[in-house]
């Protein structure tokens, strides 16, 4: 079996991704079994749309492959904490545990802000754990915005 | 300018075409301006994707129909209180006011069990108002899952 960095570090590649089109750097992975699913990356800009987040991305992604709405046993690994669309999302698809790199204290919807995954009212309860190659993934994040300011 | 209960008879419609399709009857409508921009119904079935509640693809729609990610100034008629999904994408999305007509006690992300339009942490807030022609709404919920118990 492979480590949660191991699979962190794909969804770091797909936030690369991102980051190279210009778009937030925000990367995701599905896996099941040991298998991947799905890739995904943040392209909010490119497709012009507010729910294209990499989390969204990678379950419609996962449930296309699996002709499914239910991904059970299914586990994700974001870059960041999940926003509340993205928290919900992964409920909604029955995700059995999520992995993140960096919590966002503001809006994060898993740990930070709200709890989404243990305390949506649903009828499913996602699992979490936080800080998985922590200081890369919002390494990320810091260094793209500060090429922003720069231009 | 058209009453709250004109574009929520537009919702209702959606929602009774999904009930039609054997999907769970929600219907979402956004407008803006007075124009209706995008209808849609719940396709979580037909489409086997998570995500593809009404108002997702509403959303989804109208963001493909202004070619933006910001929906700014529309506002949202749904049949039912918004799941944490849903509720964060309406605010991901900057819509300005979001009207709905069945409360949902456990899951609703409006009101009920989460304030996520108010108290989200992103960037935006999204005024919310919920109890436009609540009975129909709800007896249209009531009617498919009592029709469901009988098969």
């Amino acid at each position: 079996m492979k480590s949660k960095e191991f699979y962190m570090k794909k969804a770091i590649r797909q936030a690369k991704k991102a980051g190279e089109k210009g778009e937030i750097p925000i990367g995701a992975v599905i896996v099941k079994d040991g298998e991947v699913l799905s890739y995904a990356f943040n392209q909010r800009n490119a497709k012009n749309l507010a729910t294209a987040h990499a989390e969204i991305l990678a379950i419609e992604k996962a449930c296309k492959k699996l002709k499914d709405w239910r991904l059970d046993g299914a586990e994700m690994y974001v870059t960041l904490e999940p926003c509340p669309m993205c928290a919900g999302a992964i409920v909604n698809a029955r995700i059995k545990k999520v992995y993140f790199g960096a919590y966002e204290k503001k809006s994060g919807a898993v740990f930070s802000n709200y709890r989404i995954p243990f305390t949506s009212g649903l009828n499913h309860f996602t699992d979490a754990e936080g800080g998985i190659l922590e200081s890369e993934c919002s390494a990320l994040l810091k260094d793209f915005f500060l090429e922003k300011r720069k231009v």
